[in-house]
């Protein structure tokens, strides 16, 4: 449902990394799932500079929701993550932070942005849809066209100085008998979340209804399918909202940035 | 040679993390190989906290050198990995450079200590030669009662701020039989350095004389083995002195923090 028409899902699957950007940043937006299969997609926080540390060291405490994948020192607006490209202008939608608060969700941060800011390009399990798809594990949102769906947990992250939250997690409705292989494949990728963090019981998770996330769209559950939790890399947003960051800026969830970085470069034996 | 008459090693094996860290406190400095096998130690690196972020930037662009293990924040002496411990009292011997300048080597840092020192915990190789002993590989710097010989390189590290420098290696002679043997091994720690760097060739590391280390000790290779070099969580010791840092203080290479983390917790499948 949030599609273009004009971007047939083959054409997305296929398309580089950099021309994927640089469609993004021609203006279109859309979740990014399934776009450029076998390239790592990457969540993005930036914050002022007074914030990094206490945002590296959260990150570091919290490796599975918020795997760094790349820093953009203060001032920086690229890498080689995103060669050529701009991390101001390449994600399809942003969300804008003040105080904690979302304020805005442009389709670039080019007005908002300041030189202090430093970026944090965080893993996300996106990367290891495509292994999934490989192994013919059905992957719901992709089959669906929506957004994958996302929820805050009543589980709370290790804080970092000032940061603190709730551990976000994504959720991928797997068929019974593939829930081990799902497993095993994500469990390759450490580096994009990995393993599932919970398998079934999403009222032990704090999530009272599966219909209703807090980010993404709702998918539907097939009777043969439970519901897999991955930690995301939304957590460090809800951290943003609860700490009351003066100025935050990330990608909108489920639009990601498109990295140059292989998904095999994030895979272990 | 360097290991104390009254501290068999078949005691040091055994001993828990508290009571080696208690006898370290009371006065004893060895090097720690060996040391309460199962456990996992680590290499320390205090410095301003003016200078952490960058630090564990350094040590997120470095991961094969620099994994970290924990940080204790500004003020904080202890963690969970020491539990009830002191990191200014309970590593044998310590390292403190002024202006990038080794200083002094005491076996206690009180004297020194600042307020403002953020902590950085290091995962060190020492932790998988435990699975190399339980695999019968052998371990020559234990075997010959001396540190392990560790180089500098012509290799640099990823740059971060103001940190920059070479990498640092340790050495360990391995039967060519076991090398393969040795690297499966070891590549099931990569949060303690995992896979070698390189094996064999030292000149094309930059290392003219593998009987001259840049720190511990020189080893005997026996005619049927060939030099095999893991990242060493000296590296940043080595950025530290390249960049001039204003203080910082670190354990004395070979030395290390010995933590309640067990080995276990860092090995992948």
């Amino acid at each position: 449902m949030t599609s273009s028409a004009d971007s047939p899902p083959a054409a997305n699957v296929t398309m580089t990394p950099a021309d994927a950007r640089a469609a993004f940043r021609g203006g279109r937006v859309v979740p990014t799932a399934g776009y450029c299969a076998g390239f790592a997609q990457a969540n993005l926080l930036a914050v002022p500079a007074d914030y990094a540390f206490e945002m590296l060291l959260f990150a570091q405490r919290n490796p599975k929701s918020c795997p760094v994948l790349g820093v953009l020192e203060a001032g920086a607006v690229s890498s080689e993550l995103l060669a050529g490209g701009d991390i101001r202008t390449d994600i399809p939608r942003y969300r804008i932070y003040h105080d904690g608060d979302l304020t805005a969700e442009p389709t670039d941060v080019l007005s908002e942005w300041r030189e202090d800011l430093v970026s944090f390009l965080i893993g996300c399990s996106f990367t290891f849809e495509a292994a999934l798809l490989t192994n013919d594990v059905p992957v719901a949102h992709i089959e669906q066209d929506v957004n994958v769906p996302m929820y805050r947990t009543s589980v709370p992250t290790v804080p970092a100085g000032r940061f603190s939250g709730p551990l976000v997690v994504s959720m991928r409705p797997i068929p019974a008998d593939r829930v081990a292989d799902a497993v095993r494949i994500t469990a390759r990728y450490p580096s994009v979340h990995g393993a599932p963090v919970h398998i079934g019981e999403p009222g032990a998770l704090g999530i009272a209804d599966l219909g209703q996330p807090d980010f993404g769209d709702p998918v539907e559950i097939a009777p043969d399918s439970i519901p897999v939790f991955w930690a995301c890399g939304v957590t460090p947003q809800a951290a943003v909202m609860a700490s009351g960051t003066p100025l935050a800026i990330a990608h909108a969830p489920g639009y990601m940035l498109i990295t140059d970085a292989r998904d095999a470069a994030y895979q272990i034996p």
